[in-house]
């Protein structure tokens, strides 16, 4: 409802094509759709960029599969995040269009209506260990399914330091950059220290003792040295994709 | 030190332009100059884009005289952040062409060697209240030295939501939005609902009990429900800005 | 044992009508009934207005038949909140007549001693995400119970901010809101900007990273920049139903 | 903004008796007045039952004066918390007709305009120990403000039970009870464990060691074993009193 | 160990009746036996008054055999806590004499050795709630295999505080109180406030939300505005019994 | 009010020697005396064995001198704690009889009012360095207000462990022993383990870095691998003695 | 590649023995082979003198697998660290060569390939108690594959403090100490104070309540009051192992 | 008293040159000399290579004067560490033979028994930024009073990873490496991973929001994902200089 859509109702109603209580109406009701207790956006999309994606985490299987229902007659992607495999198994019973990804635990559905191309270049991922896979598998599908181009160097923690140096030219090409890490959470410092894109630190629950749950790694990305660096929350490969993609659209 | 300007000072090498000692001392040489225990990276802004700012919290005056006497030599701005209005005055003394925003905290010089626009559009600033104006004076200020164009809302703070609402199409044409808030920190997770921009979320130290610190908002703001919306660290207006600053740069 | 109570006793003693041991006796007996090592506390809905409610958490389901037993045969409804399904079928074996809520978690039984409408109006009760759903249904449960009549707004959170907005109205004629949260808990700040009736707070442990437990958004309420806001435990529906219903009883 | 007031404002367009810019304009303008970087927000005493206050702790006191002259020339009472009396002396010799409370930390006038008896009862306000009292006055002085009876208990802490158990029938008879406690924050479950009342428990940074700053007493308070209590922030007189006249609030 | 053992065996030396290496030996061997990779402390009776007691959570069945088999020769009950259900069955294969308590999760042996009357007087052990029972046997059944006597208050929390005031009597004879409680743990506070024993508080770790792990009970224990009171971790009812035993052992 | 007085009062009102209403009264009236705000209890000392003790970090020099005039008339030793020397000099001008201890930061009077021997033995205080001190005065001075016998040993932390070893005896004598510890707080530990009577550890806020506030010593006392131990709060020297008092107190 | 190396590589160059090409490829090729999505990094032993150790908590079986195989082909040992006997199980059916230590969570093989001694002298192990064996193993085991002689010291906790006193040669004579303690970790503090060799701390997760994860444990290390003691993460045996190592290490 | 001391003595006894009684004396004397409530230990040196040192900290400069008096007579080095300014001033006044060091907060004396080299190699000394420079300042001097060669790498942090890579040839010809860093505390990592040497991690309060305090940085460091690497506490320059003296000791 912007403003020349409203400029035009209220012209209608002053010439008299539309009635009072239509207008009335019309400011009142937005486009959402109840499912059970359930309230769909399906207007997000217009309103952010991003369309309603499921949060699967605290969800019983019957809810996904109600809500997923609804989604699946609607022109968009289908996207369900944090989704065990076993709740994945029971909501495929229901709805076998669906595709499961075991390592970024994610239902998708509907390819055909990925965006074309959305964006003005390359999202690079960045993982500093092999356990931060799964976040960055996440990451990177939600990518793909908003209709972004991605790259990934992967297993390149600061431990090892001639190992992210190498892939510079890549970092320094890139519109914006994801850096997934883990444990002390040092390599998004360095990464922004080697490029002019933006970085998107995402910080791991990988780790034990103090590092267990992620903090030590939150903690590492939000006092970084190095500026041109904002962080998302621990594990969330989701959120830094939907940051990424604002970031990258082309508008 | 790019590939092209290695392979030239390899060629050189094997023309026998230059001897084998130069070659090794370049390889190993940076552009780094010491001030006494300081190295300045006055390459910075060619890595990153971003020039080196000084971060005057933990220096003497002392030790702020030297760096900047040396960096006013330089073809560069001046910046110093979280410098007190005793510590400013002292350095003021010794460098008179600086000039004090106390309400930033922040030392500025060299005022011609501001960038052109450097931007494809408009950063807006958003705060939540007006206790959270030094933390946007520092984001504005430092974009302002960067050489991007921004927009500012100020006050608007979820408890009277309509402040906010009413300023939508702001939102939307803006390139990126920083938003500043304290307490609660609720402010970006609404932004970040009816834009399409990247938000980048600052929460502030304003608050008491359980909200001194900031942490508050910190949390608010890693754990918002609205995707498309990173975080800095707290009362980082700087970082902020820089952020900004990187998705808002034409390549 | 008020002071008309404790005059007339005095009195009868002046009298000679009872005897000195029986008053000392009555001052030093209350209405409590021991249960093995539990004492149950019949009077306490005449002296506070709710009836003896039990926490099942820690209670094992032999603990719950012994306490449920001699709670069936008085004069009050029979409420155990935070029973798992696995003991509500135990504790059933023994009392058929309790009825589970799984949602909720919470065994019933005594319904015909539902009070007549205890309150001066309506409950209102909202949840920002579906997730909240089994917080929502222990408040609104227990109100039901207490004889109060309850509404509820669903899938409301601020991410989507049109959704609470457009029911105003009913927030407005509320004589007390209950709002229930997860993730950055930043909805009952916007309620609470918008109704005159008192808003209770409800963080609830959805949310994963730093979100997880709750914590971020207790802070949240916590620090809420609106006024006549309070808060309860994270997933507390309970206490926020205990405190909706001692707001809204007629006197 | 209410439906009354669109309706009547869209058959005027309908009427032509007004511009379709004027509607327009009208539908996007609030009552919002801005003084300089501030947005005062007139009409939230309309929609919320409480005026504008202002939390005068992270604002200069040149932003005060600014902000206190314009709200001293509108028909409302005049309250602003978390004056220190340094500042509160600065602004009060621009604004002589102030009064400074100096326990209570707050700055009034307008006194003419505090509002006839707003409630249906008493609000009784109780503290533990006399280290409690200011956060006590501050809950006093807004509700005296917002039109209020007030009645106080002191000094009633559980070291001594039988200080608050001598008071049982004035706190039997409120409409709603403040409890103010530091240290281990205890007194409130025992007062909601004897009235019906609902109970709003204020935890203050009184204490040291692991008391400090107030956490111990919010903890206690959260996780109170008596139902009927809600909690606001750690010495946060200001949300107490809101919240207590939201409930005592005759509609 | 002590001096009159010293002054004797260095006159042996002196007289010549003992070796030199015999003495050098002595001075340095010190009665403790090793089981594998355990060292028991069978002294430890001598100098602490409290015999050694096993700590099972952390060790294997197989370790536990070894351990108890080893101490059941001796002249010492066999005390072993925090045993699982599950362990302890697996243990008695081979240890047949022991008796499982299961709900103080305590092993326990060789009662001939349990020693007469060793208090002054009697050890009350006080409840908050029924969920607190755990805890409190443990607590009771290592005071009994020290040789104390015990009384029990159970379930009798603050929320009906006058549970707790009609057993004055009772808490005003003992020695020393335990009280046991977890949520807000304010009971220790109203006993140390009308009683001169001293109070020891022991947190456990029953609650939700932020009472989770039973932090809330422990601050406010730590925290008390009665003197008289000192605490021990949570849940930790073996440390409260060997204080109260230490305090009220005759000398 | 114990039972004898109870049974004499009713037989009184019986017989006819007393009125029914002074009986209420009498039933009704505690013995607290109100000092404006603030409720004396000059019972405790009966009760619990502690004189009323003024806490002085949170009260104006006005408040104490008010409190400590009334409790100067009293048949008790006056003792104020946490008073700091500024405080202190103001205090005196208006009551002159009181004594300033600096290292303790306590106020005292009426020392003809010291009660005699009070204890069946000796308190020992120990403390691991002199930067305890401070805490250690706090806690000797109040024993020897209370009428207990102590004896000190100071600067015997573990990192020198022969220098606590040497004192093993003067360890074994006592009836109760007082440590106080900063930074890790391992000596409790090593004191529990050597001597048979109780100990009340005291954590200090005596540190650094993560030693900052002195939880790292709390929670070293907390766990602590010896039985035979409590903790109270950081820094509470006065409440450690009050827990000693209550121990070696003779009945 | 050092500079001997390099020197050598650019003379070839000057000499037309190599190609540019030749030289920008080494200059740029790092030795780190690509299994997957993993990067091998077989260099690290020259750089760091510790060899390529897999981390096997978060991996799956299936990526141990493919890891495993490609180190066994090199001249190295190959140890994995924190793998469960359940997922061990399953890597030795595709690597038989394999050896599980159940006690340490280790996997190794190629023991042909375990250097000679490699130390100056002997690095002790010590443990407070029974429960820290698992991470004693860790450190142990790792300590053998990397060519270090070991000795050990368990169950020597600060509660029987005669147990460490009576090694003190043992610990003397060490060219590093290990001390392994949960709890309140306070014997690495009393090892410290009586040798001068370095002591490196390693707090365990055993404990519960305040104790439970190890934070209680790690404090007083990181606050002890001896000097000549480092501290690595919560249960990290093998950061342990590594550091002592690298102390232990002949140059 | 080491064992060949033990021996003599005894055989003077068997021998009857000595009396019972001094045996019995020495055996019980240990050489502390008490300084009113002090204990110094000089024979510490002998025990641990680290002399007695003073933390200033918490100490009165009146107490300061006393123990250096005595230690001025002493053969060995005066270290305090940990004095502000003006307490130093105020200890030079009746002490002048100290010369006091600003920037690291240490007071001085006795230089002529600085000891001749003790150490096998050199202690190199890195910074992250010129922040951290009091704090290596602690740590230089410690190391020169102890008798150790150091070298200083300064303002290295990972921002431009090219500075701490230009010197890798000193890193790797160190015996022992200090690395002090604050903010995210990335810099250990990166050069535990270029270095053989062991590293000692010091964590710095350089920083603001979450980093404030330092513990952003310490967490960092625990989690590093290179090992080889230990850490000490926060701030804490003279602890990472004795360790590094215990590591550099030739024997």
């Amino acid at each position: 409802m912007n403003e020349t859509h409203l400029r035009k109702l209220l012209s209608s109603l002053q010439d008299g094509t539309v009635e009072l209580e239509q207008v009335l109406n019309q400011l009142q009701r937005l486009p959402i759709e109840a499912v059970n207790r359930h309230q769909l956006d399906h207007h997000r999309s217009l309103r952010t960029g991003i369309p309603e994606v499921i949060f699967g985490q605290n969800k019983s299987s019957q809810q996904l599969v109600e809500i997923i229902k609804r989604m699946l007659e609607q022109p968009t992607v289908v996207l369900a995040t944090r989704v065990s495999a076993e709740k994945a198994a029971q909501v495929r019973q229901h709805c076998p269009q669906l595709r499961y990804h075991p390592e970024a635990g994610m239902l998708t559905a509907n390819d055909r209506h990925i965006p074309g191309d959305q964006g003005r270049g390359t999202v690079v991922i960045t993982t500093a260990g092999s356990s931060d896979l799964p976040v960055a598998e996440e990451a990177r599908l939600t990518l793909h399914y908003l209709g972004h181009q991605v790259a990934c160097i992967h297993d390149a923690g600061v431990a090892g330091i001639h190992r992210i140096l190498s892939r510079v030219n890549t970092l320094q090409e890139a519109t914006v950059v994801i850096v997934i890490a883990g444990m002390e959470g040092a390599l998004p410092s360095v990464v922004a220290g080697i490029t002019a894109a933006p970085v998107i630190g995402v910080p791991t629950s990988v780790g034990y003792g103090t590092g267990a749950g992620g903090y030590s790694a939150l903690l590492g990305m939000l006092n970084s040295c190095s500026p041109g660096l904002a962080v998302v929350n621990i594990d969330n490969g989701f959120g830094a994709a939907c940051m990424a993609a604002a970031i990258n659209r082309s508008r």
